[in-house]
């Protein structure tokens, strides 16, 4: 039988409970309030990397500072500061919008010269503010913050490369961030690297860092980077922003060759909700201060080991931005193989990850093919209907022009359950072939981005 | 002091509690519970129209009829027949869906021949199954519809035009439809157009129709449609089907030209999810039956009255459809001027139309002109940056690349409560324009499209 003190406890705990699950309530059942809740909270992602941050190894070459500057937001950092020590190699690749930020242009020119073998190089970005429609204050706000940094650093301005994320369209106070560089300057350090991420974050739910190594030509070579995504609460717009570093020495122009390669296949397979923003910048920076022989020909075997260290450092950070999707519960690879071609496969892929049909379906565990056809259908790729075969995992569900006849929707049901899906199209027409990653589309999607921007 | 028997009550009572709340918290986390509540309801849109199904005139030479044939729904009707007389044109738009239902390929390969002057003709539509990705089991339906309505009408097949909409990949029990083929037949009657509409309805939330009537050179020539949209609650897929009847004497091949012509600044021009369904169809039926001068040069005026007519039936059920959209609670039209060409002005007014964004910033009423930026530089159309004006409604908002100066955000606020807005971008660059209209993102979307297919 029970005792009284024990029928206490369990009173008082119920009780808590009772106040906790209305609460939870309250917040599942009005959206908006599930908003201010969560711009509080701001929950990690339910798919962010289980161990946390990353371990980065130190890259010889590379300093980083970051500070409280208060372009937008109160007591957090929002903006780091990148030097990069003489002879370093940089290559990049932009957004392709036509209303890119005025940073953009800037970094898009600046990367055009060429440069002093013994130019240093520095990176500044800011977060809370895009400067992106800010007509001809847009430039004036980059020369003032690249100004200020090379006068502080000892730089040509034509080395210093800036980023800027946030809301679009207000002017960039750049006074509060070219009035903070003398703290920077002095806070430089090899191993400020994850306060960085986290500087550049908008409303990410988790810092996104990753990172390689590669046996190099007579001594290693460390690749580490950092990305933010689209995990936004309030803002205005998805923009990704990612910087790499590496020690490699490697000249800029194979540096850019083989950025321009594997980004087709890294940030350009990603898509959360099929908007481009303003702002998408990559930056990777080579210093060159590995023990490794420099890496010439990019056909030769230290340059294919360096590139696919790069992939996998540019890979890993671009899937941990779409885990970071806003509202996203599963993280899906759309794979299509059997293409005439890869543009086909693409078009294909692409139509499946942005349809908001398949997304919801996704979001709802149904193992909804029927959209899958629908999405196929529409994509403007080359498609034969009764060549196609559809697969979610290894579950063959269609194919033949129809439903696979040991199609099993309580197999699919169960496999639809798992946070990592894959979703296989194979059209039965050639050997090209293209991957996608993406999110599902989910109420708190809506959540984000139906609030007022504030 | 609280006494045993008390607190022994009060737990009894606090777990009850518990259990209701985490009862209500699962039904408010799960779309499952939400949407079986919806398809309980299956309220009307809120931007449907006031006054109901309007009037529509009967066209002489047109019947109509409909019945429950259970192919998916019980207790409701889900097929409807209409019969055209002899000396009907016929003219008709489809998909381009490279996965397209059996059905749409049959009526495009019977629209490419010639119709004998003194032939009739007959449509016939099911509801609850799209005859789409069901290989050659599609056409083996098609067949056996469109075989047993010739007989039973003394027609020939290749004059019977049938649709599917409903459920993918799952076969026709077209059985049950010819079952029905005597009831139907027997049930022919020139008013029976709305209860057509209505047997149509996947799960739209309203029936569509609209009329228009012109002065012909002799008598009047009169015009009614019929449209089901994308009001769904559980099915698979967003499907548009549509019907205008109209006693014009007019050959086919001038009534096709016309469809043609006006399709593209109709029903092209609208947009819900950017999801293109497998079975979207548009027929035109003209009886000739008209007392008015049959319509021959296509540049004299007649034809241009008639055209225009037309355009307006037209017009008017594809708002309807937008209205009926899934999950709609505001009506948008995104004009763009000032562009260099067509082609440019709908590639950015679709961008805008079909970014999630945008319809999720309209939903939460927010004047979030950003991220119009935003699409328009995604767009992929020619676009200058400081050219671009933005307005909502008459309210300029931006303009030579920032912020307008009068900028108001009280009254653009204003202005998005409003239930029908215009969003309007001129690039400032040349004199071709475009509007596509769209609706809203809204979290009853979610809950319609993430439900388990039932």
């Amino acid at each position: 039988m029970a005792r009284k003190s024990d029928l206490k406890a369990k009173t008082k705990k119920l009780k808590g409970k009772v106040r906790t699950l209305r609460a939870k309530l309250e917040g599942a059942a009005k959206p908006d309030a599930g908003v201010k809740k969560a711009k509080a909270a701001n929950p990690v992602s339910p798919l962010a990397p289980k161990g946390g941050f990353p371990a980065l190894p130190a890259i010889a070459g590379v300093e980083f500072a970051s500070a409280e500057a208060g372009v937008r937001y109160k007591g957090r950092t929002d903006v780091m500061l990148v030097r990069l020590a003489p002879g370093t190699a940089i290559a990049g690749a932009f957004t392709r919008s036509s209303t890119r930020a005025a940073c953009v242009h800037d970094c898009q020119a600046k990367l055009a010269l060429k440069a002093g073998p013994q130019d240093g190089a520095a990176i500044l970005v800011n977060s809370g503010n895009a400067n992106a429609f800010t007509g001809f204050l847009g430039q004036e706000s980059v020369n003032a913050i690249s100004g200020g940094l090379a006068d502080a650093l000892g730089l040509p301005a034509s080395r210093v490369f800036t980023s800027s994320t946030g809301v679009i369209g207000e002017p960039l106070p750049h006074d509060r961030i070219t009035a903070k560089l003398p703290d920077l300057k002095a806070a430089l350090s090899a191993d400020g690297i994850e306060a960085a991420a986290r500087a550049i974050m908008t409303t990410d739910t988790f810092a996104k860092g990753a990172a390689a190594e590669v046996d190099g030509d007579g001594g290693k070579i460390c690749i580490a980077g950092i990305a933010k995504g689209s995990g936004m609460i309030a803002p205005d717009m998805a923009t990704m922003l990612v910087y790499i570093f590496t020690d490699a020495a490697i000249p800029a122009a194979g540096l850019q060759k083989m950025v321009g390669r594997l980004v087709d296949e890294t940030f350009n397979a990603i898509t959360v909700d099929s908007d481009t923003s303003t702002s998408d910048a990559l930056i990777v920076a080579a210093t060159g201060q590995s023990k490794a022989a420099p890496i010439g020909d990019l056909r030769a075997k230290p340059a294919k080991a360096f590139e696919a260290a790069l992939r996998d450092v540019m890979m890993d950070l671009a899937h941990q931005v779409v885990k970071d999707g806003e509202g996203a519960t599963k993280f899906v690879e759309v794979r299509v193989t059997g293409a005439s071609d890869t543009d086909n496969a693409r078009k294909i892929a692409l139509a499946i990850a942005n349809s908001p049909l398949v997304k919801t379906a996704i979001a709802g565990e149904d193992a909804n093919w029927g959209r899958i056809v629908m999405a196929i259908g529409k994509s403007g790729g080359v498609a034969e209907r009764d060549r196609i075969a559809i697969r979610f995992g290894d579950i063959l569900v269609a194919e033949n022009g129809w439903r696979s006849p040991d199609y099993s929707e309580a197999d699919t049901s169960a496999y639809m359950k798992g946070e990592e899906l894959l979703i296989h199209v194979d059209l039965g027409l050639g050997k090209a072939s293209k991957s996608v990653w993406t999110c599902d589309l989910t109420h708190r999607y809506i959540d984000i981005n139906a609030d007022y921007r504030s």
